[in-house]
C-alpha cells in the first residue's frame, strides 16, 4: 500500500520536494513539544497551491494520514507526525503575494513567516499585528491553524480578528475559497478553519489585515509586595476604561531568574512584577499611561517607573521575553502549561498553584498574559530524577483542571494538539465533543488529516474518567478548593 | 402527525406561551421582507432554555420543521415561517441575566432588544457597539443569527466580533455552550454559529463585550460635486491613516429625497455626500477631524462642515437615518438591495447600476456603508404596475452579480435568508457548497431547522443556471462590462 503510495508520489512531486530517507526524516519526527516524536513515512515539500491539491488526493486515494506543518515551533504538538504518515512540510510556499497598502492587507503562502509581513508592510507604515514569541520563526499557515495571539493581543486581537481570506484544499483535495477582502456569506468557515490545527484542511494562502504602525509606545514597570494586589491590578486596569496594549505579569521567583540571566534592570525584592504598555499617538500614550499609573497605585503598586525611550522600553520588555531561557537555567527541565481564566481570578489560582508546588515537591514560576488572564506556569523538574517527570505532568494536569474550575480553558494559545487531550474531556460535555467529531466529519469523513490530535474521542474521555467536569464546577473532588 | 405533535406541544407548554389561532398565527407569517408569507402551523413562545429544549426534542421526534425568530426585522427572510413548521418566537426570554462592569461583559437572553444592552450598560459609561438602523427593535438572537452590523462596525466590528459566548440548543435537543468569557478551545463553533441564520442552533443565551463609550464624537459632512470623487474619498481615507468611527455615502437623489422628506439641513445640489465620524478622546478627535478634512479636501470635496455640537451631530446623522423612509416617498414601493463590494469598486459600481437603472426603467437611489463598500441601493417601483416587480427583482439580481463580479458579495449584512438563494449559486463553488451543507448537516442531519434558507442546494443552483461565476469573473455575458 504504502510502496505503491510513495511511487505515485515520486511521480507528482520532483524529488527535491521529497524526504524519504530515515537521517532526513528525523529532522521532522516532532515539533516543539519534543516530549512526542515519531517518524512519517515520507515528507512532501509542495511548491504551490496545485502540488498540495495533487497529493493530497493521491493520499486520499491510497488512505495515507497526512500531517501539515509550518516552522514545527508549536508547542502542544500539534505538528507531531502520525506515525507512518505523509508529512506535509509548507516552508517552500514562502510568497509574498501581494500588499495593498491602501486597503491595508497582504496575501502571502501559509510558510511565510510572521514577521517578515510586518517587515515587508514596514515599508508602508503598516504591519500584522498578531506577535507570538516565536514570531521570528514561526509561519502564518502555522499561526492560522493554532489561531496564534502574543503579547499585543489584548488589544489587537488573535490571529482570527486580523484575517480577512483564506484558501485551504480538503483531504479530498477540494479548493475552498474562504472571506475574500470583504466579509463572507454563508457559514463561517473562515473562523471555523481558524485554530482548527490542521484537522479541517490544509491552509495554501492567506490574506491577513494589516495596522498602521502605532506612531508612539510606552510602558508602565509596576512592582508589588503581594502577588494578590498585583492580580486586583490587572482585572482593575481593564476595569478601568483604559486600553493597553500589553498587560504582562511575572512572579517574584520569575523576576529572580530573570535578573540572573539577563540584568534587565527589574527589582528583584517583589512579589510580582507588571508590564503595562500604551501605545498610540502621543496625546493617546500620554492620557494612558496617567489613567494606569493612578489605577496602579491605587491598586498597591509600590514602586512605577514609565519607559522614556524606545531604548528603555525594549530593555523593560527584553525581561519578559528572557523568562522561558531564565528558567532553563533554574532546573534541568521545565514544563511549560498553558492555561486561561478569568482576570478576577488570577490572585486565587495563583494561591492554588503555590499550594499543588508544595504537594508535588516541585516548583513553578509563572508568566502571564496577564490582561488575557493567560497563565503560563512552568514547572521545574529533572527528567533524570526518577518519577519527576511524571510528578511534572500531573501537577500540570492539576493546574488545567484548575483553570477550568475557575470558569477558564486549559489552553490559553498554545493549542491541544496531542498534549491536552485529556483536558478536553474536562473542558466540555458529550454533546460538545460529539459536535466537535461531526464537525471533523464534514470535512474529513475517513479522519485522514492530522488524526489524534485536538478533539478526543468520547471512548478516551470515558478511559480518563473525567468526563465533562464542566465550567465553574470543581474538576474532581481531591483538587483544594480556594 | 400534526395533530400528535400538538397534542404534546400543549403538554410542554402552557397555554400562554402557545399561539394556535389562525388570526394571531397572521402576525407571524413574514419577517421585514414581507413579499414572502406562509402561514406556521403553531407558534411556541419559550420562557426559557429548558423550554426550548423540551419543545425542540418534541419537534425533533416528530420530525416537524421548526423557524426560530427575533423581532422579525429582518431584510432578507431569514425567519419566514415553512409553510406548517413550528414558529419559536423568543420574544419571552428578554431578561438581562448579569452584567459585569469591570470585565466590561454582559449576559443577556436572546429576546433582549440590541438597545436595551447597551440602555442597561450605560449606568456604567459602558456601550454594546453592533448598531443596525433596527436596533430599538432587533433582538440579540436575530443579530447573532445575522452577524449584524451598523454604521459603526467599520471600526469596532460585526456581531461576531463582540461576542464572547453562546448557549445554543440543537436540532436534537442537545445544549452547546461555546466560548465565555474566555478564547475557546476546540472549533469555533461560536463563530460558526453566528451569522449562521437559525440554520444550525437555537441561540439561548448570549455574553457579549461592552466597551467604554467614547468621550467625544463629530461627524464631518462632506459634499462632492462628482460621485467618482467621493468614491475615492472613501478608499483614501481608509487608506490614510485614519480610523473613522464611521463612513457613510448618499447619492445625490437620496440627498434631495432626504432633505424633501426631513430638512436635516443638507446641500442639494450635489451629486454624492459622505459623512464621516470621529470618536475618541477630545485630543483623538482632533487628530482625526485634521486628517481627514485633509484627505477629504485632497479628493475634491467642495464643501465640509464639522459637527460643533452633540445636537449637531445627531440632526447630521438624522437625515441619514431616515433615507429609507424618504425614499417610500419617492415610490408606491422600493426594493432595498444590500451587497458588499470593494471600497476601490465603488465608483464602477455606481455607474453600472446608473446603467442598469436606465436599461430596466426603474430609478434607484444609493446609500452606503461606504467605509465597509456595503450598498444599499434601492429600486424605486409600483408593484400595482405590470411587470414592474419582476423588473426590479431581476434589476436587483443584476446587481448582486455586479457587486461579485467586481469581487464583492451577494449580501453585506442583511442576509441570505431566502431572498439571495441563487446569489450563492453565483458566490460559491460546487466544494463549497457542498462544505456548507456537509456543516448543516453535523447539525440537523435531517435539516429540520430552518430549511429552505442560506445555503442553496446543487440542484437549485443548477436550475438556476449560473454555478459558481467566481469572484472576479463576469457573471453573465450580457452583463455590463466597466
Amino acid at each position: 500500500m504504502s510502496e505503491a503510495f510513495l511511487s505515485a508520489l515520486r511521480h507528482t512531486l520532483p524529488a527535491e520536494a521529497l524526504v524519504l530517507d530515515v537521517e532526513r526524516l528525523r529532522a521532522f519526527e516532532c515539533d516543539a513539544l519534543s516530549a512526542y516524536r515519531a517518524l512519517p513515512m515520507a515528507v512532501a515539500l509542495p511548491g504551490s497551491e496545485e502540488d498540495v491539491i495533487a497529493v493530497l488526493q493521491l493520499a486520499h486515494a491510497h488512505r495515507i494520514p497526512v500531517v501539515a506543518r509550518g516552522a514545527g515551533t508549536g508547542l502542544s504538538g500539534g505538528a507531531t507526525p502520525t506515525a507512518g504518515c505523509l508529512l506535509l512540510g509548507m516552508s517552500r510556499m514562502r510568497r509574498l503575494l501581494y500588499l495593498d497598502p491602501l486597503a491595508r492587507y497582504a496575501r502571502v503562502q501559509p510558510g511565510v513567516r510572521n514577521q517578515a509581513i510586518s517587515e515587508a508592510a514596514g515599508h508602508y507604515g503598516l504591519y500584522y499585528a498578531p506577535d507570538p514569541s516565536s514570531q521570528i520563526a514561526c509561519t502564518i499557515g502555522g499561526n492560522v491553524a493554532e489561531n496564534a495571539g502574543g503579547i499585543h493581543c489584548l488589544k489587537y486581537g488573535l490571529t482570527v480578528h486580523n484575517l480577512l481570506g483564506l484558501r485551504a484544499v480538503t483531504m479530498e483535495g477540494e479548493l475552498l475559497e474562504l472571506g475574500g477582502t470583504l466579509d463572507c456569506n454563508g457559514y463561517d468557515l473562515l473562523a471555523l478553519l481558524t485554530g482548527s490545527e490542521g484537522l479541517l484542511a490544509v491552509v495554501t494562502e492567506v490574506t491577513v489585515r494589516l495596522l498602521p504602525k502605532p506612531q508612539l509606545a510606552r510602558v508602565i514597570l509596576a512592582s508589588f509586595a503581594e502577588v494578590g494586589h498585583a492580580a486586583d491590578a490587572v482585572a482593575q486596569l481593564v476595569g478601568s476604561g483604559a486600553t493597553p496594549a500589553a498587560l504582562e505579569m511575572m512572579d517574584g521567583a520569575t523576576v529572580r531568574a530573570v535578573e540572573d540571566f539577563l540584568h534587565a534592570g527589574y527589582p528583584t525584592d517583589v512579589a510580582a512584577l507588571l508590564l503595562c504598555e500604551a501605545d498610540g499617538t502621543p496625546e493617546e500614550v500620554e492620557a494612558d499611561i496617567v489613567q494606569m499609573s493612578r489605577v496602579l497605585r491605587a491598586a498597591g503598586a509600590c514602586e512605577l517607573r514609565v519607559s522614556d525611550s524606545e531604548a528603555e522600553r525594549q530593555q523593560l520588555w527584553a525581561g519578559r521575553k528572557a523568562a522561558f531561557p531564565a528558567a532553563a537555567k533554574l532546573a534541568p527541565d521545565y514544563y511549560c502549561m498553558d492555561g486561561s481564566i478569568p482576570r478576577a481570578a488570577v490572585g486565587r489560582v495563583l494561591a492554588g498553584i503555590t499550594s499543588l508546588s508544595a504537594q508535588y515537591g516541585l516548583a513553578c514560576i509563572n508568566v502571564f498574559h496577564a490582561g488575557d488572564g493567560n497563565l503560563h506556569p512552568l514547572i521545574l523538574f529533572d527528567a533524570n530524577r526518577a518519577g519527576e517527570l511524571a510528578r511534572a505532568e500531573q501537577f500540570g494536569t492539576d493546574i488545567a483542571a484548575l483553570c477550568v474550575s475557575e470558569g477558564g480553558a486549559i489552553t490559553g494559545e498554545h493549542g491541544v494538539g496531542i498534549e491536552k487531550l485529556d483536558g478536553m474531556c474536562a473542558q466540555f460535555n458529550a454533546a460538545e465533543l460529539g459536535q466537535f467529531s461531526a464537525i471533523k466529519a464534514a470535512f474529513d469523513p475517513l479522519g485522514l488529516l492530522n488524526p489524534g490530535k485536538l478533539i478526543p474521542t468520547l471512548h478516551r474521555c470515558a478511559e480518563y474518567g473525567r468526563m465533562h467536569v464542566h465550567r465553574g464546577q470543581l474538576p474532581h473532588p481531591e483538587l483544594p478548593r480556594f
